[in-house]
């Protein structure tokens, strides 16, 4: 396999996919069900074609391709990720894991080595979530997880349901429960990904071996204090929601540092009502987002804030209460993958490192019930979801050759 | 003096002015230079006629009432507040002060008794600042305090300047410059207002001598940080805006409260940048807001902050700007006349006490120049600028009775 011809495949469609895009000149914009998903969706098909793969959409909007092995009662192995992007995103969030799997395939087919099982990629549908405030359509639907009530509830800016705009797509949203599979007929899942995090390139390492993706734990908490005149109210007659917010909020980050295992903890939001500044303040709202990789680290996290919470609202009393936003577990990924990814990396010289996502992905969704693992590969300066996102093609290259190798392996 | 008669005159002329208001229903707004204003104005007019005090408007809209003593040529008496509001204020605020010190000329009159000195009530123009963002407008125009500058340089939400608010009120920009007054002409003022804070109304105290109006510094203080994605950014590897800025505002309080002598210290507003759930904050900008009676007080809390600012920024990278908005020095009030008001309170049996004034007042730009002192009555709960700011008719009344006697002392 030449490093340089796979580089240079992963280039061309990755540059010919950012052409479909909502915002040209501001990062890239591909929402769910647009006329630039349709378009992207539409290449992908004959990239797929080319790749001597057979095609099809299936009723949740994935495009999925398959080279069809010997014997097709062996569970296959998928190779995935998504095709649509954040608002003013970049070219390789999602992309390039389904770009890769192209490649992977092509590899495959050129290798002329016969197959016994399936090998199959998949451009997942709307995985970020960004129109409906949802996330991970597409592998829900293939997992069975999407319900037509699902698909009435949950509404665009415009108030455009996802039953509505999949309609537009030229989908069937009733056959959606149709794109549920056999998963038995499925033996592993793969994704290749941008680390969307700085640590890969910070440390100048090839590969991201994912052992785990994080559990996320986000809630919205509301302290209640009482909005007074910030000149004529004494510091003991006051009722400062600003001050017990603040006490609460200015030990999380410690918090998370002490726990290790990567765990962190985010307090990205804060509104002050009614933010004069010659009021004291009535209310603060503020979001905590948690991750890890062990739940326990998580629910002491939330307890500590509580506990806080508790001891700052008391000193001045206050009030406050704490509404969870989301939960999710965290999954840790096939050790087995993990050990002969290990292996293939070794083999090929690559520099590699055991790291834990931090942010979700199709394999979260899917690693619930599938063996599944992720690659990673550097993000330059650790940025994504903007335009300045950037991964170095011969970095998506070296992933696919052990993906690849990896595949035969696991024939 | 009946008590009785003084707490309805007040109550018939605070009800009467309540109805020249922008916003019935929802408060009282009676902004600068407005039909209301002009309203307003001309019933006061109509009442320190009826009070027998020679009526005219200055330069600057403020509305002055004499009543003449013997001798023209010593230094007079001045008793006034301010007849604008803020945005759904009270009725209250600033009118309580004015039609006090109508209703003490009234008395005065009645009595009888020859007054050597003019005794001159004045209800000022725009105290509160509200419609231009200023503040004392017609208080430190008889000062000679304002300039034609800036009466183009201030502008309201409209781009409506002081200047071409003034013409459409009937006034000549050009002439404010003749609003000043030869304050060799003025022995003393003397201000009632309500209290704008809950001291004397949680004491069950009926009149507040205020010894010292506080000095004020404002700062709009930065953080800048580096945005960063929540899930994907290692604590290690963060320069998280929010931990630096809340490390420093939680402890803001607690200087204050260090330092006794009323000192009081407020962050009031918080914006957080880019604000979202899942991304570590880029910018932190907040507002502090500290106010003492001794200036040493606030310039220790200032070093306190830039030193902690300095701490908690080096520790992730981070690194801060802070503005000074405001800076007002504290003035101390008129020790004779003081000592002069506590013995009324004696005589008369009401309960007092010494207190300070957290709020700006005309009596802070007039206080810097004259012997000034103020009267506060008490402000149920301790609530104003609201449509819930209440005070007691009849505790007006009395304050109306001790200034009466210490203007009939100071002859």
């Amino acid at each position: 396999m030449n490093i340089d011809t796979i580089a240079n495949n992963i280039q061309r469609n990755l540059e010919k996919l950012s052409i479909f895009n909502a915002t040209p000149g501001e990062g890239c914009t591909r929402l769910p069900f647009t006329k630039e998903a349709r378009q992207a969706a539409d290449y992908l098909k004959i990239c797929m074609a080319n790749a001597g793969l057979k095609v099809h959409e299936d009723q949740a909007g994935n495009v999925i391709g398959v080279l069809e092995g010997e014997d097709p009662e062996a569970p296959a192995l998928v190779v995935g990720s998504h095709f649509d992007t954040v608002i003013n995103g970049g070219i390789f969030d999602g992309l390039a894991g389904v770009v890769a799997g192209i490649e992977i395939a092509r590899l495959l087919k050129e290798s002329g080595k016969p197959l016994k099982r399936n090998f199959v990629v998949i451009a997942f549908n709307d995985e970020e979530g960004m129109r409906f405030g949802t996330g991970y359509f597409g592998s829900k639907a293939m997992l069975g997880q999407i319900t037509i009530e699902d698909l009435h509830r949950y509404k665009d800016k415009d108030g455009i349901s996802v039953y509505e705009a999949m309609q537009e797509y030229g989908l069937v949203p009733e056959q959606v429960l149709d794109a549920k599979q056999d998963l038995s007929k499925i033996k592993a899942f793969i994704e290749l990904h941008i680390e969307q995090g700085p640590v890969l390139y910070q440390n100048k390492v090839d590969i991201g071996l994912v052992e785990c993706i994080v559990g996320i734990q986000r809630y919205l908490i509301t302290v209640h204090g009482r909005a007074d005149h910030a000149g004529t109210t004494p510091m003991d007659m006051r009722i400062d929601a600003v001050e017990a917010a603040t006490k609460v909020i200015s030990k999380i980050p410690d918090w998370a540092r002490e726990k290790g295992d990567g765990t962190v903890a985010t307090t990205g939001f804060i509104k002050v009502l009614p933010g004069g500044v010659n009021i004291v303040a009535e209310q603060v709202q503020f979001t905590v987002d948690i991750r890890s990789r062990n739940n326990d680290n998580i629910n002491d996290i939330v307890a500590k804030i509580k506990e806080e919470l508790d001891k700052a609202c008391k000193a001045n009393g206050a009030s406050w209460e704490m509404d969870n936003k989301l939960t999710i577990d965290p999954v840790n990924l096939n050790e087995n993958m993990l050990t002969l990814l290990e292996q293939k990396c070794q083999d090929y010289g690559y520099s590699y490192q055991r790291i834990i996502s931090g942010a979700g992905h199709d394999a979260l969704a899917i690693g619930q019930v599938l063996d599944t693992v992720m690659v990673f590969v550097p993000s330059k300066d650790g940025r994504s979801h903007c335009p300045a996102e950037w991964t170095e093609y011969k970095d998506i290259a070296k992933a696919v050759t052990i993906i690849h190798d990896l595949i035969l392996d696991l024939q």
